[in-house]
């Protein structure tokens, strides 16, 4: 009685909500069977701001939405010579300059340093304080390499490695890629809330 | 009273939902008498996307919060080498790399050509669909020159003149410039539209 006592009990299982097939791919590989979730796509608006921020704002809309608990994903490549951006805005650099568009904005620039940052946030329920889970992973912009079906995985290099993201193993990449970062510490929350799930078995 | 049955009642004065001063300032002075509005700073999430989607949808909240007819504005510099970015980015861009920041995003290319655009949106009510005004001004991305008390404006120099926006005597940018542009549109479209604004009077 005592330690159920102290879980969390929750509706259902927690939605994952994106509607990047990649994406979600990545995270099931990655967490595995530790946390029962479900994953839908929503068409919920995309903020400006800072990463967290943005993030927050999304999983408060999407828990009101599917009125239960949610977890969210944003994922933004940072330039520092560029102070953090494009940031959040990667994903529309790249849709409209591509790859060589994406190494040319560093062209007046020696520091072709860059982070990718991953941050997923938990909301239990409407009206509940998300928690963010940010992961990070310092690299550099190199003209692409690589098998270019994954966003702008051809042209970020982590630091200490040859290899783009896009031409190492997968398995290599989840060591130590910015998502796999951020949902090792989604795991650790996880395991040590104690979140019950009522399921209509 | 056949021209009184085809005036649109509105409750009251448009309200301009701006934060910021230089916009509000440069509205009145284009918009003059024409128009009956008040302005009103309200929190609202800014979203991404294309710019006339984000003017619009600032509309619609803007529209719920107030209860009644608003009016909002967005403004976006546009490089053409970049394919319209950083476009609605612009203040972060200007925000955390300034003026040479700006300037360095183009270093790549030859063509420093860009526009600004500016979008305003009428909601003449919650669920009512918005109505958009876009102005257009084409010139080219400049080191800056002239007082930096406006945003871009020491960075913009528009086609046919030698002059940048900041360096430009107010009365000759308002000729010329994308948010009188809108405000022209929006002046037409108020005076073809014989609202009628109640008062308490």
């Amino acid at each position: 009685m005592s330690s159920s006592s102290r879980m969390v009990r929750l509706p259902r299982p927690v939605t994952f909500v994106t509607g990047n097939a990649k994406k979600l791919e990545e995270t099931r590989a990655i967490l595995g069977p530790s946390i029962p979730f479900q994953s839908l796509k929503l068409d919920l608006p995309e903020l400006q701001g800072e990463p967290e921020e943005i993030s927050k704002e999304k999983a408060r809309l999407a828990a009101a939405e599917v009125n239960g608990p949610v977890l969210v994903e944003d994922t933004c490549l940072c330039f520092n010579a560029l102070n953090g951006l494009p940031g959040p805005y990667i994903k529309w650099f790249l849709q409209k300059t591509g790859h060589e568009g994406l190494n040319n904005l560093l062209k007046a620039y020696d520091d072709k340093s860059a982070y990718a940052l991953c941050v997923f946030s938990l909301a239990l329920g409407p009206h509940v304080e998300p928690v963010t889970f940010v992961g990070k992973t310092e690299g550099k912009i190199v003209p692409a390499r690589g098998p270019a079906n994954f966003g702008w995985d051809p042209i970020f290099q982590p630091d200490g490695y040859e290899l783009t993201y896009a031409e190492m193993p997968i398995e290599e990449k989840h060591k130590i890629s910015h998502r796999s970062r951020a949902l090792a510490l989604v795991k650790a929350h996880f395991a040590a809330a104690n979140y019950a799930f009522q399921t209509n078995d």
